[in-house]
Parts: C-alpha cells; structure tokens; sequence
C-alpha cells in the first residue's frame, strides 16, 4: 500500500534533469524538517503523531463515539478551518458525500461554527428539532468567533432540552490540554474534554481528537487511518528524490511554480472526495501562500467539473497544471446492462463496470489535457478506504511541509489569518480596539 | 431593485481613466452584441429571454411542478454542466444548501448523470428505495454519456418499480424541440417534454426547462425569476460606463486581467450561495477560457474559508482579485443573546442580530485583503429571494457576454469540452474511433 507518482504525463513541461538541479534542496528541506532547525519548528508534531499520539486518549475517544452512537441522532461538529474540514472531508470520503441522507445505524453529523450565517444556523437548528443531539465543540482557545458563537446556541439548546446535568454528558470538549476559555468551562462543567496537542497546527489536526471523534462517530476505522498514516510515516523519510514519491511531488510542483505556473488544481473522479479537495486547499494554502508566494490551490470534481471548467483547462490561460488523485479500486462499483432497443447508441459502453468508464474518461483527460498544454501529474492511491486515507494525508502534509521550505516560507504559521479578525473585532466595538475602529470608519466611507 | 457595483475597494489597483480607456471598446463589444454581429451570434437567445421566453410552456412546468410535488418524495435531475448547474444552485439559494435534510412538503432534489462514479450512483439508488420517484432528464441530444448511463439506470428503476405504463407518468425530458435521440425516445414512449431552445446554450439556460422545472418543484416561485430577469434585461441596456454597473463590472475585470491578475475569486459570505459559485464559474470559465486566455474563475465561501484560503488571499502571490456577492438583507435572522457568566468573552457581540456581525466581517476582510494587495470588488443584492437571484443571474450572463468580447473570444462556444470526449470514446471503443484508440493506447504505456 502506498501513494505512487505517476509523473509520465510531465514529458515536455520538467526535464528528467530539474529533479537532478532541484535534490540539494531537497535534501537540505529534508534536514531542515527532520532536525527542526526551520521555521515553524515548534509544530512538528504531526511527523511523528501516527507512532506517539496519545494510546489513552484514543481509547477514551472510541468510547465517547459509542456513546454518541448510542444516545444521539445527530452529532453537530463545531469548528472552523482545521477544526472542520478534515474530519468533514474524511467521513465523506470514507462513508458518502450523502452521508446524513443515507439509512444507516450511526447519527447523522452536521458542522456548524464555521461561518456567521445566520440563515444556516437556523436551518440547523430546524433540522435538530425532536431529535437527541450530541456537541463536538472544538476550538483551542474557545474564543474563535466563529465556533464561539455556535457553541453559545447549541449549548443553550441542550440546556434546554437535556437541563444543565444532561446536557453535560452530551457536550464533548476538543480543545488545548491545560489552558483557555473553553478548557475552563470544560473542567467547570464536567465536559469529556480532548487534546489539541500545542505543536501540531490546525491544518495538520486531522488525525488527533479534532478529526478522530467525528470520524469515529460516522462508523469509520480510526485503527486503520493511523496505521495507514504510520505506513506513510515510516515509508516516506529517504531524500533522494527518485525513492520518495512525497517528495518527487513536492519537487515537481515546485518546479512547475518556478517555471511561471500560477495555479495548481486538484482533480478527483469520484464525488466523495470533494471535501478532501477542501482540505488539500487549506493545507497547501495557508501553508505556501505567504510573502506574497505560493501556488494557488483550486480543485475540481471530474467528470462534472470537465463540462464547467474543462473549456479553461483545456485551452485558457495557460497558467495552470493538474494534481490528479486516482484510485485504482473504486469504493463500489456498477455494472453497466446492455439496452436492447440501445435508443442512445450507448451499447458500446455495456456488458462491463461503470468504473471502467470512469477510468477511461481519466485516461481521456490526461492526454487532452495534456496536449492542450495543461502539465498533469498523477498520486495513484489504491482504493477507498481508512488505511489508504491516513497513509494518503500524511503524504500530503509531509509534501507540504517540503514545499514550504523549498519555497522559502514558514510553513506552519499562518500570519495574515489575524488581519480580517482584528478588523472584525474592531468594527464590532470589541473593548481595546477603539483607535483602529475609527481608522476603518473612515475608510469605508 | 438592482444589483450595484461598489467600486470604492479598487483605488490604487485601477485608476479612474482607465473606464475611460475602455469605453470605446464596451460600445463595440455592446454593438456586437445588440446587433448580433459577434463570435457566437447563432447563441444569443438568453438575451430576450426574460420577455421572449414560451408562456404555453411555462404554464405547463409550473403544472408538471405540481403533479411531481404531488406524487413523488424524490425528484431525480439528470443533468451535468449547464442542466445540472443552475437547477442546483438556484434551490439551494433559495431554499437552503440543505434542502434535502428540511422538514417539508416539496421532493427531495437529488442530482444525478453528471458523473460517472458508480459509488455516488449506489448512494442515491439506497436513498431511493421504498421512496416515490419522478425522473427530470435534462439533454439536448440525449447521448452525453454522463446523463445516457444514469438515464438508462433510473429509467430501468421507474419501470421496475411502477411498469412501463406507471414510469412514463414520471419522466420529463427537457431537450431539443425536434430532434435528437431523447426527443424521439420520448414522443415514442409518451414522456411529457420541455425545450432546450436552440439559441440559449447550456451555461445561459437557467432561466429555460433546463433549470425552471427542478426550480419550481422545490417550490420556489419561477413567476418571480422571471420578472427580476426581466428587469435586468430592461435595466442594463446603456453601453455608458458610467450608468450600467453590468458593464462597469465586465470593464473591471478586463482592467485587472490586463494588468496582469490571473484569478478572479468570486465571494460569498452565505453558504446557501455556494452552489451560484459553480454556476459563476462554468459560465465565466467555459466563455472566457479559450485561445490560452482569460481570468480563472474561483470561489471561496466566506468566513469558512477565511479559515482556509484566507492567509493565501491575504498575503500569498498577487495573482488574484476579489469579486464580492454582498446581499443587503439576510434570509434570516438570529438574535444574539448575551451570557451572563460571558465564559468566552464574546458579549461584546450580543444584543444584536448575528446578520451584523456577518456584516461587520465582510467589512472587515475587505479593508484587510485589499490593504494586503488584492483588489475588491462588491456586487450589492437586496435580498435572498427569487427576484434579485433572476437579476443576478442575467446581470452575470450579460457581463459575461460583454468580458468574452472584450477578450476578443467567442463567449458562446466551448469546442475545448470535445477533446477528452473524443478521447474517451476512442479508448472505450466506440465503432469508428479505431485509429484514434490505436494511437492513444501507444501514448498511454
């Protein structure tokens, strides 16, 4: 089990020789990583969590999962960024992009604190009606405005519905081990609290508490995820470029940036891996984009997507190249009956599995595209499963960190987060922000 | 009721003399278009549309509405691109991204046939068991294959379930008056159709069938729609800058792609606008990008990806602009009540409608991003409703249709969404694709 690269579709766009120029700087992003002498170093801690993460813990969070199973219709999620997208994007990778539309024996699970719509929040809040509902609150400091806010009406609600005592055992605390706001409640409260670990950043938390309890509540294996993530944590430490296809692909998107591409664009054929196109946005994104650097990270959904941006792809700017992520076992498959009257000519697709068309329209693609001047790579992963995911979302953060420091940049903090939140603050006549309110005022005139 | 340009963000990223500069070519590009004389004349139906469109018709959507609502729980959209985009994107706008978990009397709206994933169509056929169906099958010729293969499968599920009499009662086929393979199947089995008016191509079809059937069957009002499109189509006819913000938004666009920006991110700060994104980004994708030109078209979902794009947008590479979808009333609202014990310190935003805080970070971002060098745009809404929607949708058509002539491109065709098929045809082995499949397989080892 691995992630392969497949980089023969690069023929023309990198010459064999740039992985030769570009080794020295990836041995020295290796060392850099590996000896935490760069910046960010103090939050490492996701390239060795598959081996040390906390064992009691992650027995503590199965059970909690049992019992949200056992005593909850809906889990509502609450969290922004790293607290929200990984472990969305991995429960509708692992079970369905319809999960909360499907009949099955685990809660529904909705994500909430994610944005300051109050139209959404009413929709939750209608859609929890009559319903037994379990909190994942999960936020470091607990003051994030977003999540926060969410927090105070959910926990209204099972005050309500549960009283003070009941609501207690259905409100579950992801959050910083000793310090903050919403560890204070948490211990005031008696809420089941867990551990965002301080050096592992949030776009890097899917794998502690912060994804693994939703994760777990969906019905998904969260032995298999780490034991896949630990594969890759073991697979993935050899510098040289033609042995580590983690780094190949760091060092090739690389070299495609330096060469003038502006946008590196994410392709999966299979709908449930929309959101982990999400996830992949925030993790390259937040983490290169920085000094005025960076590719910008977009995504697409193929076949869907080729009858909206296929035309761009195809033949516009040519600003852009193609990370496509491709599984060679499909999660379920379909087999294709032939139509006797073949009214739409179709016959020629029957008599074998839907994914074999899929794969063919993959095939397809790669060489249009191709041959319309869009660079393609492709990460082969094997199938759809729990192992392949942690194993897929390591190598994805370990190209990451590489990336960052073959671009120069701190790949672990995320400065320019802060200025839209001070602002905001500021606007909102938060106490202590009083001379940059009046400096905003002005400017929006 | 319009929708209004605020430009004030862009000072210092383009200069008052350049509308000017433009001018001259916004006159041509709206002669072209007015007089039918451009790239892509033979598509120009969506223009009239609001006035033109076929009444007889539209009474019988509004009537097939009714009787889908009466009888089915499940209303399948079988569609990709421009008949899967709008239908979507309109009803979770209008009802809420979602839709299908709300208590309420209108179908669930599943879509299907824009992939070709057999794990999403096992999803959906699980949802559908035990449930009353209708099919909505939305293609101009009837052999795409995304929409053909679904087609085939949930035609097979309807005669299964209801006969062959039964299933013909709850098929709709919205595709081409005359011809074609779906047009025949459907004047042979007796399925009730709707037309995909010759002149109107897919990205521009919202406001046909294509999109108004689904639309109505969820139980928006299309009288509506209509109306505010027709407005739209009455209101933005001055090729003056100055006086048609329709215009002034396409000269701007041109203004910053010329001086170099290569992503053009449209915002959002409701998660029910999510879907018109994708719609945004087929129609200026498809129309712009060809002949190696035009703007990428992106989207983010504001404040959620704040969380996650929001340090690339802040300070990544310069490559972008922001091109803010700002409504003046929320859908809803949701009163922030304060917290006596005030754990997270969040009071400081009680007492006042959570719309005002969404507010105040929209403000907010917009000061921030453009400080940190990414021009902004705002398009200001009224409201949430289907009035504004049917203004906004035709004000984005008719800016499109002004930026692809701007460009010097044919907005209306998309001949690079023909590559991949070609290919993939030839590597499934369609009858008289033989040479073709030979030469791909050689480029495939």
């Amino acid at each position: 089990m691995a992630v392969t690269l497949n980089a023969n579709h690069l023929k023309g766009f990198v010459m064999d020789h740039e992985l030769c120029g570009i080794q020295a700087q990836l041995d020295a992003a290796h060392r850099t990583l590996h000896e935490k002498t760069g910046l960010g170093n103090d939050y490492l801690g996701w390239l060795t969590l598959p081996t040390d993460y906390d064992k009691e813990e992650f027995a503590r969070i199965k059970a909690a999962a049992e019992k949200i199973k056992g005593d909850s219709d809906i889990l509502i999620v609450i969290g922004i960024g790293g607290s929200y997208l990984g472990a969305r994007a991995a429960i509708e990778f692992l079970k369905s992009p319809l999960y909360n539309n499907l009949k099955k024996d685990t809660p529904d699970i909705y994500f909430a604190g994610n944005s300051i719509s109050p139209a959404y929040v009413n929709d939750l809040l209608s859609i929890c009606e009559g319903k037994d509902i379990s909190v994942n609150i999960i936020s470091k400091s607990g003051t994030t405005t977003e999540p926060a806010l969410a927090f105070r009406i959910f926990r209204d609600l099972l005050e309500k519905k549960y009283g003070k005592e009941g609501a207690k055992g259905r409100i579950y605390a992801t959050t910083d081990k000793a310090r903050g706001t919403l560890k204070e409640l948490s211990d005031k409260e008696g809420y089941e609290t867990f551990v965002i670990p301080d050096d592992v950043g949030g776009r890097f938390s899917v794998l502690t508490a912060v994804g693994l309890l939703p994760i777990a509540v969906a019905g998904c294996d969260i032995d298999a995820l780490m034991a896949g993530a630990k594969e890759a944590q073991d697979a993935l430490c050899d510098p040289d470029v033609e042995k580590n296809d983690c780094y190949k692909y760091a060092a090739l998107r690389n070299c495609l940036y330096r060469k003038g591409k502006a946008v590196e664009l994410l392709v999966t054929y299979e709908p449930c891996f929309t959101m982990m196109n999400e996830w992949f946005k925030q993790l390259f994104g937040e983490s290169e984009g920085k000094d005025h650097k960076g590719l910008f990270p977009a995504s697409v959904t193929f076949s869907t997507d080729l009858h909206s941006m296929g035309q761009f792809i195809q033949d516009g700017s040519r600003v852009l190249f193609e990370t496509v992520v491709k599984f060679k076992t499909p999660k379920s498959d379909l087999f294709i009956q032939p139509d006797a009257a073949n009214f739409d000519g179709l016959n020629f697709l029957s008599n074998q599995n839907m994914s074999v068309v899929n794969e063919k329209a993959f095939e397809g693609t790669i060489l249009a595209h191709t041959e319309g001047g869009a660079p393609n790579m492709v990460l082969e992963v094997g199938g759809v499963n729990e192992k392949e995911l942690g194993y897929l979302i390591y190598f994805f953060e370990k190209a990451c960190a590489i990336s960052g420091y073959l671009l120069g940049v701190n790949p672990f903090n995320q400065p320019g987060v802060e200025a839209y939140k001070k602002n905001m603050f500021a606007l909102l006549g938060k106490p202590g922000y009083e001379d940059l309110q009046g400096a905003l005022l002005e400017k929006l005139k």
